[in-house]
């Protein structure tokens, strides 16, 4: 279940598993662009109605570089050494500050702490994916 | 040690601590734009000489995407959960193909296994840090 092609080690994944697995783990990394260059950083997330929510502090350069730009995220799991396999999922969308009070209520009981939260304000960025894609490296073999 | 300066909770680290904790971990993730969209993949690395090496296979988008690019790659450690505290690393810089038969032979020689190789020729491309921050969260207080 949950693999739409297998090829040479790599099983390609179907984006109902991509959405399994990434509700399977609590961090993921947000790519978007700061100060005109690529950047990469860390969020605790949940999957929440297919799509990804985590939480930004206002003012910030994630808060910024969130709101309404096309962004990538991306997760993924692997044993102790990285040779035995593993799964990486990546989904691309546009990032939006969650405002309605129904979400909001929503996603405020989801075990949702922010990386580096601060303890000021906060505010919910959802990704609703455009492009999910996953895949797997199912075994040493894949790995040579 | 390594601590440039600390703020509610976070700490941000100096680039030499930058480097000693991503020499500490296996998996990274490149920042890069494929298609015009942002993506993030994860890489095997290594730290070499205070830059980032990793494998891409020749023909795919990973390796396209890194010929020369700026781009922006990512390494994170947390313990079990997420709030107990945990470091993030990220590197921007220009990514190049490493071709000089002296830097190969080093390379050739780490424990570098691409994520996903397929078995068939690699490319070790090479990132060295334009920019280089750190911060770690110090505990669980941070995360209110």
């Amino acid at each position: 279940m949950g693999s739409a092609e297998t090829k040479r080690g790599i099983e390609v994944l179907a984006p109902a598993e991509c959405l399994r697995l990434l509700a399977s783990v609590p961090v993921g990394r947000v790519g978007v662009t700061i100060d005109a260059l690529p950047a990469v950083l860390p969020v605790n997330f949940v999957v929440s109605g297919g799509a990804i929510v985590f939480r930004t502090v206002p003012g910030t350069k994630l808060d910024a570089a969130t709101a309404g730009a096309v962004v990538a995220f991306e997760a993924d799991s692997y044993g102790p050494v990285p040779s035995t396999g593993g799964w990486s999922v990546l989904v691309r969308g546009v990032a939006h500050e969650l405002t309605e009070t129904g979400a909001l209520a929503k996603v405020g009981a989801l075990p949702l702490e922010s990386w580096a939260w601060d303890g000021g304000a906060d505010r919910f960025v959802r990704i609703a994916p455009t492009v999910l894609t996953g895949r797997r490296v199912v075994g040493p073999a894949a790995l040579g």
